[in-house]
């Protein structure tokens, strides 16, 4: 199963597709959508829309994993954001895949052990999970590929918590 | 030519059309479209989706008005606003529609001549100006319909303007 990792946003949207192999993870694809800033928003979105739904026909990933975005302090950007998120969220249910998000604390508590862990702690052990010899860059990838591998790498313990209560997921 | 208003929402999202009549405007259809909460918010988006894109459908307008919204106090409502309007803003490209976007104080002064006035003075400035007998209830329709009004008020104003400095719009 693929599964592949959005780290949302209007100017640069990252993503990753992630997959097991051998006992371990492995890096399938990787990289940016950009849209540009002097286009106007609904176009921008419309892009994204038609460049995720690409991605998402090419791939056909059994989960795609979004960032939980909360919000930052610069206002405007924290709005487009959610409105990448949106048209990511809504591609990813119109290709009928299983939706997963994470916040950022979560994915470095999965991949790094700790919710404090720096940028470059993360990105250090993403290479690693997935048996990389450097950091993905730019770092929007290596944010997307370690959305992917934190879906993979907790749903062992998803599946158990799920057996063990007698909940579908 | 029919002018959608959108007043962007995940739980509740109003919307208003309203066309010139008359040398006056005039209210054609309002609504809300709603998506339950305890659904997933892939789910919702989706629905929000099919719903938006089935008003467009409907009374294909020549111009779609999304509210262009700020961030409020709460962050959790408002990534929700922000992907709900990132929905409604690509189904209204997708549609081939002309966009638009205004602040709630721009509705506010072009409707009331000034951006400080109050809900309910928009709201009584609505009924007027669309020569209803009360403001539209409930006040998701008034804000979505103030939206439209907006616009087509503005607009000859934006034409005179282009006209003036030879721009497109």
């Amino acid at each position: 199963m693929f599964v592949l990792g959005v780290d949302p946003g209007l100017s640069r949207c990252g993503y990753g597709v992630v997959t097991r192999r051998g006992g371990g993870l492995a890096a399938v694809a990787g990289g940016v959508v950009t849209t540009p800033p002097d286009a106007a928003l609904p176009d921008r979105l419309a892009t994204l829309a038609v460049e995720l739904r690409a991605l998402l026909a090419e791939y056909r990933p059994g989960a795609v994993v979004i960032e939980r975005v909360f919000f930052q302090v610069n206002a405007k950007t924290a709005m487009a954001t959610g409105q990448a998120a949106g048209v990511a969220l809504l591609a990813a249910a119109e290709a009928g895949c299983e939706v997963a998000q994470y916040t950022a604390n979560e994915v470095k508590q999965a991949l790094v052990g700790y919710g404090s862990a720096t940028k470059e702690q993360v990105q250090r052990m993403v290479a690693s999970v997935l048996g990389l010899d450097a950091p993905p860059r730019p770092p929007d990838v290596a944010d997307a590929l370690a959305l992917a591998a934190c879906h993979l790498t907790t749903q062992p313990l998803r599946r158990a918590v799920a057996a063990a209560t007698g909940a579908s997921r």
